[in-house]
Order: structure tokens, then sequence, then C-alpha cells
């Protein structure tokens, strides 16, 4: 082990606590300074480390090895992915699926001109999920992929709950069927359609005078968030929502279901069940940046995905020892 | 997509027939030859794959892209594994654990002094499950690692019990406790022992005039084998015997359970549901082979792992598309 891997954190939102709570839990990297848009003297870092303005990103390019960007997709990455990756080798959690070939190659452009390396859209999903749909296609190429989110907590979904006229407050979770994993599990290879993977489940605290009713209609027939889904909107008061759903559970299922010849079916499944979302995403930045790190130093530039990034060198220990203890 | 990738096979046992019918399963490959010890014209090959002497090998190093080794790891792969690296890029599935790091360095050499690369250990354990192991520990480096393996046949035990003076036929299964996997889907992080991890269970085809008393008690006391688990034995007929015992069923878990602070808890499962065992070892043989075709051609040469291949590699789809399509 040579000196560690000095990590910065840019944005220090829940993403941004869960990696200063995974740079702890790892003995090889130090963190070296988290960078916020607001008042870095306003921050209560534990722990001691030091806050600076996410202006004064560009004068520490000497002092981080790899920076964590913590923004969010929809707006913070797309501008601060491709202006960061030309000073500074760095990981992000893009999960806007349908845009990922587009931020890949705003980011790719300045950090191989800069001679960085930049790993976009790490994670659980995209991130492990979509590795296991790699593998799992790979090695059953006669077959279906079938991936099931929750029970969690979306936060896009409560955001547009807390949209609807009426509601002060809401959180939703999305709960995948419970027949169609057992059906998967089972080898049976089913066609599900969107209803009947998952179902959503809200809970809502109305304004004063509101219409239950009303507000109900508004959410299950939302489009594109719950029209297609079987939807549970249950009211409760504002203390419940305080006390019972401010944590953000959340996991998943990756199936592969496939045949190797006429007579045989085979069943891999890939599952996480996560008490904090943020945190388990932010322990996957944080592994992912230990890899940035060796690929930057062996000259491998440019932006990268987790389909890029062997096993191997997200473990702190050497080749030698992963081969000894752990193959 | 260039020309196909041309696959040989050095073996023609289960796992051999395994690669064929995997090959066959993917278009980008194609089946170049099937070597084997014994008279290559007695062999009845589907499909009209070509046959020939393992003799033959060093005259057909140009027409081989990669040679798919699918000899036993006692014996064949020890030799064959370092012999057939000077010649060809190759892929194993060395299982023998405690000798992995002597089988990689006796391949290594070889592989990098020719140009060629050699994959070793790849399968499910060591292979899928080993890969699972690693990315478990480098995302939840506070916590613990369970592999259970089963409910599943177990070639080296059953060969043990048929080693047992007065048994004419027989089979183990290996069977994970199912006590022990709750306990660790549900976080719990329980000290195991050898006892409580796994039962085996035995169906035994006793010779005329044998004691069945004797041998069963033969069995549970058997060192290495079966002191340290609880033990069945059931006494069958050699019809029931081949009527439902003669497929090859296998799987397993790996778990990872951690902390990412204080207050969260986060479980991650890796688990397989094989009908046929060596089908799908072959089926990652052959992905494993795509990887191995594409590192060579990259110049990355010498004895690799499963640790040293991006998942990206693994897939007949061009980065481009799995970013579009799997990420």
């Amino acid at each position: 082990m040579g000196a560690t891997i000095r990590i910065g954190i840019a944005g220090y939102g829940n993403l941004g606590r869960g990696v200063q709570a995974a740079v702890a839990k790892n003995p090889d990297m130090e963190l070296v300074g988290v960078y916020t848009r607001r008042d870095p003297a306003a921050l209560s870092l534990p722990g001691g480390a030091p806050a600076f303005h996410m202006d004064q990103l560009p004068g520490h390019t000497e002092d981080i090895d790899v920076l964590v960007l913590c923004g969010g997709s929809k707006s913070d990455l797309p501008e601060q992915g491709p202006a960061l990756a030309a000073l500074f080798n760095t990981v992000d959690s893009f999960d806007t699926h349908a845009r990922i070939p587009e931020h890949f190659a705003a980011v790719d452009a300045p950090a191989a001109a800069a001679g960085k390396t930049a790993l976009i859209s790490a994670g659980w999903d995209p991130g492990m999920f979509s590795i296991n749909r790699v593998y799992g296609e790979a090695l059953l190429p006669d077959g279906e992929t079938y991936t099931f989110w929750g029970r969690g907590l979306s936060q896009g979904h409560s955001d547009a709950i807390r949209r609807v006229p009426g509601v002060a407050g809401g959180v939703q979770y999305t709960i995948p069927s419970t027949q169609a994993i057992a059906q998967v599990r089972a080898g049976e290879r089913p066609s599900l359609e969107t209803r009947q993977k998952h179902v959503r489940e809200c809970f809502v605290v109305l304004e004063d005078g509101a219409d239950a009713a009303a507000v109900r209609e508004s959410i299950v027939t939302m489009e594109h968030y719950f029209d297609a889904y079987d939807t549970t909107v249950n009211f409760i008061d504002a203390a419940t929502l305080a006390a019972e759903h401010s944590s953000m559970p959340h996991g998943g299922f990756v199936f592969r279901s496939g045949n190797t010849s006429d007579e045989h079916a085979q069943v891999i499944e890939y599952s996480l069940t996560l008490q904090s979302n943020p945190e388990f995403t932010s322990s996957v930045l944080v592994a992912y940046a230990r890899a940035v790190h060796r690929m930057n130093q062996a000259g491998q530039v440019g932006a990268k995905t987790v389909f890029d990034v062997a096993p191997g060198l997200l473990s702190p220990k050497s080749a030698e020892q992963l081969r000894a203890e752990l193959l």
C-alpha cells in the first residue's frame, strides 16, 4: 500500500454525507475537502474535514486524487461533469438512463484532453444492477433479464406527489410484485406488463381543507408516474410522516433466466436490501474512486463506465492477495 | 462485428459437451475442433464439428483463437495449462482453490513468453462467486461475506462415497441450511460453524450382502468429507439411482452484509439455481473466451483471472451499445 488516495467531495447533500461516511470505512483513503456552493463556514463536518467553496476547486487540482461529484443528475452533473473532468479524475452517479450516451460524450472529451479519468453513472442502478445485466446476458445469451426495484422510497415519485395541489407532504414507495418475483425465480420466464411488476404505495399529508378524493384521483391518474401502475394512497398526519417515513430504504432484484441447452435452465439472481439508498450509492462511488485512481495511473484516460472496470480494481487488496484469498 | 471467434475444445467430457452447447448459443463464435485423448473417430459430435487427437493441437495453432481447456483440476490442468498456454490463448476452470496461486504462476510464464492470454479458474466457484466476494468486500468494507453451496450434487463427495467398501453406487448432495441463509439475509451477521452452514445428504446403492449400518458409519465419520457435517444416508436401489439422481443440479449463494454507517446496514445477495452445473460452468468459460480473445488483441498477455476482466469484455455488444441499452 502506498500513500492514501486523496478524495474530494463536490456537493454536500445526502450523497456527499454518504461519501464522507464511506471514506471513513476505507483506511487507504482520506477525505481532503468538501466543496459546496453554500457558505463553507456554515457546514458542520464530522471528523473535522475542511470545507471549501466550490469556486476554490480550480486552485486545488494538486491536492485531490479523485473528486466525487455528489450533485443531481438533472442540472448539476450535466454542467459539473464536463467542467470538473477537465481538472480532476472524477466519479459521478449520473442516473438519467436515456441521457447516459450524451453525458458520456460530454465528459469524455475534456477528460481525455486533460489526461484525466472520469467514471460516470456509478451506483446501483445504473451501476451494480447494470453490471449484473451484462454478466447475465453474456453468460446466458438464450434467456430473459428482469429488473425489479424496491421495496424502496422513490425520490422522483415522492417529488411528483408533493407537487399535487392540496398535498402538504408525502412519500412514495415502489414495491415489486411478490408473485412476479416468485415466477421469475422459479425459472418461468413470464411476459410481464408494467402493472404486473410493481405497485406504488403513497403516504400523503393533506393541506388544511384539501379534498382527499380529489388528491387521490390526481395522484393515481398522473401520466408517466402513476397511470400505468396500481397505486394505493394512504392519508397520514405530519407527525406520522416525520416519524415513520424519513429514512430512505431501497433495493431490488436483477434476474437472468436462460437455457444452456434444450434440457437445462439456469437462474441467476442479484439482489440488494438497503437501509439507506444514498449511503449505499456513496459506497459504490468510493470503491470506484479507488479504481479510477488506479486506471489513471495506468494511463487509462477519458470517460469510463462500470462496464470498463475490472472487479479487482475496486479492492484495496493486491491481485496476488485476491487470487489467494477470494478466488 | 468482425470475423467469428474460433473456439477449440480440449477434452470432451461433461464440460467439453457444455462448451459445445454454449458456443452454439453465441452467433459470434464457431467451434473449429474438439481435441480428445481417445480415438477421435469414435467421438460422435452433434453439429458435425471436427474431432482431432490431442496430439494434433501443436499443428493447429493458426486455426484457433481461444482453446477452452475442459480437463480436470487434479491431473489434467496442472499439466495441460502451462503446455497449451505456450501455444494458444486459453481459458480453464481450475478449481482447487488452495493451489490457484501455483497454477497462475505455472501458466503465466509460458503465456507471457509466447504473447498469449491465459485465463484460469473461470466458472462459478471459482468464478462468478469469487467476483461477488470481491465486489461485496469492496462496496461494504465493514461487513462479513458468506458463501453457501447447493442444493447440489458434489462430484468430490460422491466419489468419496463410492470408494467406501460395500457401496455399489451413490451420490451426495450438499444442502445449505435454510435457517442460516434466513439469518444472513435478514442482516444478522451470525458466526456460523461448518455444521451450521450445510448438511450433506447421500443416496447409496449397496453391494450384495453389504452391511448397511457399517457403510453408514464409514460415510458419516469420513475425515474431511463428512465428519464435520450432519450427514443423512439413504439406501436406494440401482434403478432409482439411475432414474432420479443422474442430473447434476447445483447452485448457491454469496452474501455480503455490512454497515455503511452506525445507523444503516445493507445486504447484497448473489445466487445461482442451476439445473446443470457443467453446462453453466461451460457457459462461463465461453463468455470468458470472448474476453480473452479481445484482451489478447489489445496486447494484454500472460495469466489472468476473472478479477482482471472488465464486465463489458464478456458481451458481444459494443461499449456504445452496452451504455445505451444496459447501463
